[in-house]
């Protein structure tokens, strides 16, 4: 019998990337990219409605750049390797998340739409798009108010990433839109309806980002209603009840997405999933206790365990969310990779020259100390208000100091993530990161072992979303009979492992307990500065 | 009868620079520089010894350089105008302080015996050499312990910079150079020693740098005992107790003296005067209640006041320590113009593009706030070991918006400063800005007064201190019966006052708030984390 493949499609932020995957072994035989045409549309609306100009906060897509993923990548796979679509036995997909849009009944996006297509709330809203705060507050607080039970599994807290503050913004903003719009669907839902023909909805993307739960589903009708009055029925009117495993065949491709892809119409395709919770499996990790860390521009923690509990600060604890039968907590740092290359801008300096004289200071060598929050802190204070801090500069520090400063402090971040799961009884037995900074940055992979005092192993993958996806692909296309079975086979053995310099946790744990100090202060109500300097530079653009 | 000039000659940290002044109208005829040719000696001895490697914090120079200035700017000076020397009436010298070192008792510095030269501590101890911190330490505890009077005219803290403590150090780590030292002394009075031929000792640098009053002397032979049981007798051993008034005449130029500079021997030399103190009157200040700014990599403030009060915090209040029968107060901040350019290193950016870019931002707009202390704080909080804090930051954040929160914390540092005065019932009923950075940075005059909330005037000399010698000078050649008289014939009009904005004054009421808060936090033992990490950086480097 011939080599059976899968392919795995990412949806990133700027760009779409397939992979295909040999079955048998996990063996990434080609991959793919399309970049967005229209990336991320954060000033104003592409042409020709380039008039219509977007406010702050707002981040939007063109779902138009989805399909053309599709249309590039899937083909060029096939024409690069020669593999007969025969062989092709699944497609599964990851997608950023909670990316969300409005949708006719046939799942054509609103901003499709002539007459609507000069709406911003008929496009896209990516998962940065962060202009629905005071709708999370909303739903924040009345969830409070009533006591509603879904809350806690949340760490307590809503995001205004998420789907209802997403959707509940289009309803009190663009009530025509609300109106005109049959569905409401995560964009990973809808690129398996646009390759299937089937609408379904992925129980990781709804677990994770719009408070389901397959004990509990949605939150009640009255709790929606009394967030607004218009809002009550959205679950019945927009969305759908049926919510599916991860792994689970979703549908099988149709005429036009076969004629889109090469692919042959009939071939499988898996319930979408969630980019970082992808991960996980193609790292190896189907079972309790490790913590994979895909660390790019932000880091993304996941940790599959045999458990509930109530994790403060977590972005949300879902059971099957992950692999089936295992609770998976979700836990972000909202800015990692992003706060590294905000200072190369400022140091007008190349990553590799600051990382190569960072890597010559020992721990505390530097006398600096910073708090990670230039895009807020998502775990485990959930505050988007929050902001930078570096302390401890004299006339002689210099960039090299900086970086690693900064480096360090994401550590600290992630270690106070780590201690969260633990003081909560969720056991961290091993570490292991994955994306595109932990291949690029050995000094970091140190920094973090040191920090943590234990070992980081660095997955195989450089793609592992991709590759996660290809292998929930390869259990829709029933070449294995669950995740763990195809994570097992599909998984090449990690690139390496860190292991801790004794000496230079001794130092980290001194540095971590200032960190942690700094941490309350700033974070925890002892001084509100970070607020007050925020609130004065709105008031001073004003 | 033709006109009448006197020289001031200046004595920087880098260079020396002679001005020749009309004393009729205080006319800067021309002007002369001579770079040091050893500069600071920090790394290590200069050649032939420069493998005698310092310990970190040190900075010595070369007495040899001095000599070079009165040899090579006073000539060109002459050669320059065509001025008879028989026209100079008087030279007048400002010296960094406290600059010191020890000589034999003749006047020859110990660094210049062949069997001393490769000790470090027979070299000129520069005012920032900053490894007295120990003898400090224990000059301020066993002051406090023993009731020391004095103390409090120095805001209750004695700097390591000053002339016991360097002192204390050479007899502490060098005995033998301490033991061969006929004569410790400022390198102002040295100076003024090297042209006349006659040793004196200013009651300017003796009030401001060695607890010296008209009133009490220096400190008690008790009092050093208890330092160490072989400083007791360092003021009689080492000293003099005949320090002379600002304004007397020191000597006359002897034939030596002549020589170096062309000018004729028997000219009158002022007693000598500390850089920042001579500033005062070359900006037409001889009466109460002005605040002089002399602005360059640190910031020096002046104010006259008609009593004494302790003003916590000061760097000394000196009876007659700037002009006759008033007293003179003395402030602070130990990083200004330093920390700016720290920051163009770090950004690779030009002040002026950085300037223009921060100019257009509102007060409020860069959503930053920072704490200026990256060469420690000065006053109010003496205390060498505090570092720099920067806050705020996001992933938006630009170099020009970092640029712009360093000049406004600089100056929320000088508005501290002068509530402390206000607080301690010194009033401040004005502000003249000199020095080298108020002529350069418009931006900053602009943010001061806004901050400040009163006009900034800039005075009309760029080399302020090196006119005030040029004005006690005419004193001394007895143009002049008092520098007061001197000050009003000999200062030109200011160049121009940066008036308040109202508005931009408001917000910076709430953003000082904010400053204090944090000054308080960091400065006044809510948070030790600066310490903590002082002390971590010290530990990795052993």
């Amino acid at each position: 019998m011939s080599a059976r493949y899968t392919v795995g499609v990412d949806f990133g932020t700027a760009s779409g990337r397939a992979v295909l995957v040999d079955c048998s072994n996990g063996h990434e035989a080609a991959t793919a990219v399309s970049t967005y045409t229209n990336g991320v549309i954060d000033q104003h609306l592409p042409a020709p409605d380039g008039d219509i100009v977007l406010e702050s906060s707002w981040a939007l897509q063109d779902p138009a750049d989805y399909l053309r993923v599709f249309q590039e990548t899937i083909p060029a796979l096939l024409a690069e390797t020669g593999v007969d679509p025969a062989q092709i036995v699944g497609v599964g997909i990851d997608f950023t998340s909670c990316t969300m849009l409005p949708t006719l009944a046939d799942g054509t996006p609103l901003c499709m739409l002539p007459e609507l297509r000069r709406n911003p709330h008929a496009w896209v809203k990516l998962w940065k798009h962060h202009a629905a705060q005071p709708e999370a507050d909303l739903i924040n607080e009345v969830a409070v108010a009533r006591g509603e039970p879904w809350l806690e599994r949340y760490g307590g807290k809503i995001s205004s990433e998420w789907f209802f503050a997403k959707s509940l913004q289009i309803l009190r903003e663009a009530p025509e839109i609300y109106a005109r719009a049959d569905r409401l669907i995560e964009a990973a839902d809808w690129a398996v309806w646009q390759l299937t023909g089937v609408e379904t909805r992925s129980n990781c993307a709804a677990g994770y980002k719009a408070m389901w739960s397959g004990t509990d589903g949605f939150p009640s009708a009255e709790y929606f209603a009394a967030l607004d009055s218009g809002f009550a029925r959205v679950v019945d009117e927009k969305l759908s009840r049926r919510v599916l495993p991860l792994g689970d065949r979703a549908g099988l491709i149709d005429q036009r997405g076969a004629g889109w892809t090469g692919l042959l119409a009939g071939t499988p395709v898996a319930v979408a999933n969630v980019d970082a919770h992808a991960s996980a499996p193609a790292v190896g990790v189907t079972s309790a206790g490790a913590l994979v860390m895909i660390m790019g521009t932000s880091t993304c923690h996941i940790l599959l365990a045999d458990r509930a509990v109530t994790v403060p600060g977590m972005c949300g604890a879902v059971e099957d969310g992950v692999v089936p039968r295992l609770w998976g907590y979700e836990a972000g740092q909202s800015g990692v990779g992003d706060i590294f290359a905000w200072f190369t801008e400022i140091a007008k300096t190349p990553h590799d020259v600051l990382e190569a004289d960072a890597a010559r200071l020992r721990p505390g060598e530097s006398g600096l100390l910073a708090l990670d929050w230039w895009n807020g802190n998502r775990s485990v204070l959930v505050n988007a208000d929050l902001s930078g801090l570096l302390l401890g500069m004299t006339l002689a520090t210099g960039p090299a100091e900086v970086y690693r400063a900064l480096i360090e402090a994401t550590a600290f971040g992630t270690r106070v993530i780590v201690e969260a799961f633990e003081a909560s009884g969720v056991a961290v037995d091993s570490i292991i990161a994955c994306g595109g900074l932990p291949e690029r940055n050995t000094l970091l992979l140190q920094v973090y072992a040191d920090v943590l005092r234990r070992p980081v192993t660095v997955a195989a993958s450089t793609q592992a979303p991709a590759l996660g996806a290809a292998m929930f692909a390869a259990v829709a296309g029933g070449v294995y009979s669950s995740i763990a079975e195809a994570s097992g086979r599909m998984t090449r053995p990690a690139q390496k492992t860190v292991a801790p310099d004794a000496e230079a946790g001794r130092v980290y744990d001194q540095l971590f307990a200032e960190y942690v100090r700094l941490h309350d202060l700033f974070g925890r109500g002892g001084s509100d500065v970070m607020r007050s300097l925020g609130d004065l530079r709105l008031a001073a653009r004003r």
